[in-house]
């Protein structure tokens, strides 16, 4: 730990640190199970309420502030984060048992995301002005003067994920892209990592100290599903970002659309990420391909939205081998998961799949953490939706394929997916897998493994329900900045009082 | 009526003309209230599910055409619906009310939506298409190559709007946007005038035959709430969009968003569109803001989602005048509401106005179609949330404030807007006025009035809720077809198997 932050339990309803209500929980340690350290408070209505009321002042001035003044917020939150790195990594390592050199990464695209949005809101051109001059003398009628731009839609619920304790967290893709819009933030911290969460909260509000940001600009509370439903059903709140399960985003997504005044939701709900391995692709490289996919399933212990849960193939001896040399690659390995309860519901779908007639088992073990891979006909997945269901952890499941138009059956039949994979020449693809795969996922790899998630404009990270609850948007990039703000019209406004982009 | 089509009271299912049902209506004459003409057909569930499928069938070719091949299909509608204009035009007046020259302009402005939208899509430019080249040698690990671009989510439902039968009905804003995006469309269309729907249907038919269209990219059926909400529920519908009511597009809202897997919806319900009226605006011409009021108020009978139903304005002698000044204006106009239910309604709503003791009656009639004005003061209308509810029809409510701060109280209690006006000097407009007005509106009018919603890039038609579900988008102008693409990325996919915008 660095002397600048001590952890407190608090919640932080914009600076001011609070502990009003009588829920106590602590941080559970992944490897033991046990909870440890300090007492964190989750947040009662009260609580939520006061932070919500901030919020809605700070984006009075906030909402109107020029990108410049937000880029220099977002880059003091990353130089913050930078300053008490060690702190934060150390913390959640313990908190998530993620390795130390998997955290290091995850602080660089953490930080690197913020100043992506500080660079990207810096000089206010990314609210897409469109400008139409007054036509007086157009018949039958004169044309007005219109001129169009994105304003930020208000203050966000922000819900950090487990999976990523810093990139989809407090300071995170959908923080760092609300408040580059210019949208205040209220963060529910996930309770696996509550620490972590508040180190990276001091960071937030230390910067924002600093750069003379508005109090309520930034809030984070802690708490369960309970605090975390009251958020969203806050009539002050006007858009929700989530990453994590298809329950949870469900739950948030229904609940934001049964208020009075419905609210937009993101939720990023993670698929099987389908891989298609076609024939050319076996008779390359059995080998590496092996590799390849044991690598990307293992990956952060599989706990990973983009994990590559299912393979589909042709029936060949070739496949046999790929199988068997996964086998080997996967066999034997094994890591801690985030959490006692992802370790549990992983081992109770690994015993789910073990116990299908239809399903054939490769590897199983009853061990949390330990991948697993099983086979089936494509016959029965065709027969069997629940052969879809994500399973959260390193867990794979091979579709056989017994001629080419059965793959693409199988392919039709898929869920919406984050992102689905063809491996082959791309002479021997065909071309209705490609138009099949476009219908189904965010992001299409060729020859390519769909963990590790490029952030750029160019990228696209959700996709058809349950990828996310709305395939028009993107969490990661850029763009994903979309979700948070709308156009307005300003017709014959005097120059004057129109907004400086407009004039 | 020309030789060309003849009614039959049939839905269209993709081409095939279908009556499989036995619910049977006749359009309704809104001046008399008497059925007429040529029986209706409402659609059956079977032939909901037949649409649906050859929609999706559509969508596997029409969903990959080039732009200039649907900016064809859009510009033979165009022709189709100017070389049908006669007769549908004679149509509509039978079954709207609705005057000859305003369905001439509607026409015009229907026929220049299909062709802007073909403009916009012929060159395949607007797919926002983003392209980063990989960096091999990025450490530490490799850049990809990743392009993205927009892509249609698939068949979209339109119903048709009662008091739009040709801009916001079967070949209106929403299926122009939606075809143009490459999404097949499928219109509910409004009982209120089945000819006038009828009749453009086979105009869009006839176009998507010449232009080669696959069956199925356009299917109309008839009928009320039962076969809407059955369309929306059907799993091949990706997406929805209405103009109509709160209570309308709210049930179409919540069965979309309780399907297993839920789909947008951009439903824009109106509003009551706030005037504020400044001092300044009073003094410099209080007899032309009297006319332009009684002119927008009126316009149409006042069935416009733009109406502006409720004035803001400072107590003064002045006011007084205008008041005045209005009420000459409106006396002893009277219009045809477009149907039988509209006008009970708006009675309805009148008289429950009348019965309000805190709100004072300037002109109120029993008539359906005849302009009313009330007035009451800003405590009150701050006290009672019901005062905001839309009368669809000419009636307007003036609130009338005691301060400049009693007005910006007016201001931020209002709920979600598609316009607000200022009518002032440009120098004696406080600041925060506009800023309260930017978070409640999706237009702002300077020294205007809200009715007349210019069709080009920069408009915004839209706003928060309840004046539309969605206040990320815009139902009018090109940015609307946003409503019904997604993007999609590629990662290191060959060059030769991108679509041809992202090689």
């Amino acid at each position: 730990m660095t002397d600048t932050f001590t952890l407190t339990g608090r919640n932080f309803i914009g600076s001011n640190p609070s502990t009003k209500g009588n829920d106590i929980f602590q941080a559970i340690d992944p490897k033991t199970g046990v909870p440890f350290g300090t007492e964190f408070h989750s947040a009662t209505s009260e609580e939520i309420g006061y932070a919500a009321i901030l919020a809605a002042e700070a984006f009075e001035t906030f909402g109107h502030s020029m990108g410049a003044s937000r880029a220099e917020f977002l880059e003091a939150i990353a130089s913050e984060m930078e300053s008490n790195s060690q702190a934060i990594i150390e913390q959640a390592n313990f908190e998530t048992a993620l390795p130390i050199p998997r955290l290091e990464g995850e602080m660089k695209r953490t930080t690197g995301q913020l100043r992506m949005f500080a660079e990207f809101v810096r000089d206010d051109s990314w609210v897409d002005a469109r400008i139409e001059i007054a036509i007086p003398g157009r018949s039958p009628i004169p044309k007005p003067d219109l001129r169009r731009m994105l304003i930020p839609i208000g203050p966000i619920a922000v819900f950090g994920s487990s999976n990523f304790p810093l990139a989809y967290s407090v300071a995170g893709g959908d923080t760092a892209s609300a408040l580059a819009a210019g949208c205040p933030v209220i963060v529910k911290a996930h309770p696996a990592h509550p620490g972590t969460s508040e180190l990276v909260a001091q960071c937030v509000l230390k910067a924002a100290k600093a750069r003379e940001q508005p109090n309520g600009v930034f809030s984070m509370i802690h708490g369960g599903p309970g605090p975390g439903i009251a958020l969203v059903h806050h009539r002050i709140l006007k858009g929700v970002g989530f990453t994590g399960s298809l329950q949870g985003g469900r739950a948030l997504f229904d609940a934001a659309n049964s208020r009075p005044v419905p609210i937009p939701v993101f939720a990023e709900m993670g698929s099987v990420n389908p891989v298609f391995i076609l024939p050319s692709a076996l008779e390359d490289d059995v080998s590496g391909l092996a590799k390849g996919y044991a690598g990307s399933l293992t990956l952060g212990v599989g706990q990973f939205c983009t994990n590559p849960g299912i393979v589909v193939a042709l029936e060949s001896s070739m496949l046999d081998e790929w199988v068997s040399q996964v086998q080997s690659e996967i066999s034997g390995q094994s890591g801690t998961m985030l959490t006692p309860n992802i370790g549990k519901s992983y081992c109770a779908s690994v015993g789910n799949l073990s116990s299908y007639p239809s399903v054939g088992t490769i590897v199983a073990s009853s061990e949390p953490g330990t991948p697993s891979l099983f086979k089936c006909e494509a016959k029965a997945f065709l027969e069997d939706d629940s052969l879809q269901s994500e399973v959260f952890g390193p867990c794979g499941l091979v579709v056989v394929c017994k001629s080419a138009d059965e793959m693409l059956q199988v392919a039709k039949s898929l869920h919406g997916q984050l992102t689905a994979t063809i491996h082959s020449k791309p002479s021997e693809v065909p071309k209705e897998l490609i138009r099949i795969l476009e219908q189904k996922a965010g992001r299409l790899v060729f020859n390519g493994w769909p963990t590790g998630v490029e952030v750029c404009a160019a990228m696209t990270h959700g996709g058809p329900y349950p990828a996310s609850t709305d395939s028009r948007f993107s969490a990661v990039g850029t763009t994903s900045i979309a979700r948070w703000v709308r156009p307005i019209s300003y017709q014959n406004w005097p120059i004057e009082l129109l907004p400086s982009e407009l004039r």
